[in-house]
């Protein structure tokens, strides 16, 4: 991806706190002058001509034409046969790279200090093939697909992701003791990319253990691989020892474009009342900068950001703290000046 | 299990540190009086006469003999075709339920001070199936496998721990948002047995979530019941809140007899020399006592282990202190005076 005067970047403010903490992030972009503007869409699903119902075809349009987009958190829809939003975007535009940082941040006070890892979730396959059926009354099968080709370009994206960032080592994590043929596959996968990567140490270890090691001592860790379902687990595991998912960004990185999101819940209960807290959307909105690699204005509003929060003044409720959104974001915007 | 009078039980000491452990428990409940004598035996795979390797019949015979047994940590055969010796005996006896209590212990200090959890695994199937197939060059297919039989049996059994051990809340952690048919089929099999106990708070959580939740504030769970690998990830993870797998005990219960367990590994590095940490071995002695409806014997083992932690003059270098196993043993079997 490569940056040019003003990019459009399509955005998806979700719903419950999703439009207020969007409209936080807005608020902050333009206070930074980043050279960017919203094409805003709705991704409620719509019944298609064929009777399904599946994300409007305005909103697929948006995100193939610009290739970027940021995203608020999404509602699944009630009722059977409707499967996550979430899901399916990172489906429809085959996303398959979920990268989630997790750093301690000063403001933000847990048990631990010295987290900084880094999840890479393959994002396509695994335990959400979508592939289940009853093999008689009582008897379910779920299928856990691992394919080679997703195993390798995720592979390959962690050790890139490594080098590009500066880390140092990349830890492929997996259950092969147990299935031995798909994560054994996806294990030869990772392997195999290391050796193309000579100066990123690597390392492979259990699942179990990652999580045990994990919560002794996250220092230990730095960049980890893993398929799908072990990376929705350690992901949240992360996200648990700075704080939560309030603090922590993500971005589903594909082929040709990317989608950054918040990934906690809508929060109905406070929704539409000024008291979310849009760190994790802003979070995810700098990684997307950083991502079309306008370095600068993700540094500037980064560095806004830990301020505030390290200054602790203007934490919102689920930090402890009494501030509005809007007192939060006008806050960091002071700081930007 | 009823007890009478001098009861057998099988012994199986295991590789590494497994046998110097095991010996510690043995003298230890010689001290103890506790009315029951080991028979020792060796699971070492061996050739059997269809050329396939297994565990000796002659341990076999035992465990069904006795329906009781002790565990120490067991390798796993090097080559392709040995699968895990742990599963294998899980296996063999049908043990369909792992229950591993995670407990803060005084004298072992972690950044978790208020840990109670105990979980419960479904031991037989899920992920652990063994069935995997190669669909085209490339693609594996993993099959989790969850009955109707194996999620009620090893869900009422949750309930009943729970109510035996004055537990308050059972938590049944899934992913059925996205394995709908397979965790939706144990998720149901949960709320079904939840109706038969009124009297035990039912909750239903997400694995993510749980995980999250755990490493913040893991006072706000009691029993929670799984799938078998979710149990896996679980396990581990309060196991590192509480200090590790050196200081958890493990059960795999059957219908007819159960198979206590220490789920460290084999420490070769320090094997045969004195320096090994039987606390999780001897705790899953205790666990077995109360199975076998010793409890005088096992509460007074079990106050002795835990005052001789919270002393923290004999801790092994595991724990940060220089104690010998000879010497940790000896001051548990001196405090029962
Ligand atoms: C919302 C849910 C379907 C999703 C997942 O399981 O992947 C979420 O937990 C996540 O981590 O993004
Ligand atoms: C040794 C290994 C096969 C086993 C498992 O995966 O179940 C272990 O991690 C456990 O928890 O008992």
């Amino acid at each position: 991806f490569q940056s040019t005067d003003v990019k459009k970047v399509t955005l998806i403010p979700g719903d419950g706190i999703g439009p207020e903490i969007s409209a936080a992030v807005v608020k902050i972009f333009e206070a930074a002058e980043v050279p960017i503007s919203w094409e805003t869409v709705d991704v409620t699903p719509v019944k298609r001509p064929d009777g399904t119902f599946g994300i409007p075809q305005a909103a697929i349009d948006s995100v193939n034409r610009n290739l970027v987009g940021l995203k608020g958190p999404l509602m699944t829809p009630i009722g059977k046969g409707h499967r996550s939003l979430n899901l399916a975007l990172r489906k429809e535009f085959d996303l398959y790279a979920n990268v989630r940082p997790c750093r301690s941040l000063a403001g933000c006070e847990t048990l631990y200090t010295n987290v900084d890892v880094v999840t890479i979730r393959e994002n396509t396959e695994g335990e959400y093939s979508g592939i289940e059926h009853e093999v008689v009354d009582g008897v379910v099968q779920s299928i856990k697909l691992i394919t080679e080709n997703a195993s390798r370009r995720v592979a390959k994206f962690a050790f890139e992701y490594a080098v590009a960032n500066g880390r140092q080592t990349v830890t492929a994590v997996h259950k092969a003791n147990i299935m031995r043929m798909s994560d054994g596959l996806f294990l030869k996968c990772c392997r195999e990319a290391a050796e193309d990567f000579p100066n990123v140490k690597f390392q492979e270890r259990y699942l179990d253990t990652v999580c045990l090691n994990m919560v002794q001592d996250p220092s230990q860790y730095d960049v980890l691989v893993m398929p799908n379902l072990y990376g929705d687990i350690l992901s949240d595991l992360c996200a648990g020892l700075v704080g939560g998912l309030g603090l922590t960004p993500s971005g589903n990185i594909g082929i040709q474009g990317a989608i950054f999101e918040s990934v906690h819940g809508t929060a109905p209960d406070i929704a539409g009342q000024d008291k979310a807290n849009p760190t994790a959307l802003l979070l995810s909105a700098i990684m997307m900068l950083k991502y079309m690699k306008l370095n600068p204005h993700a540094e500037k509003i980064e560095t806004a950001c830990l301020e505030t929060l390290r200054e602790k003044k203007f934490l919102t409720a689920d930090l402890g703290g009494s501030a509005r959104c809007s007192e939060y974001t006008n806050a960091i915007i002071e700081r930007m000046k």
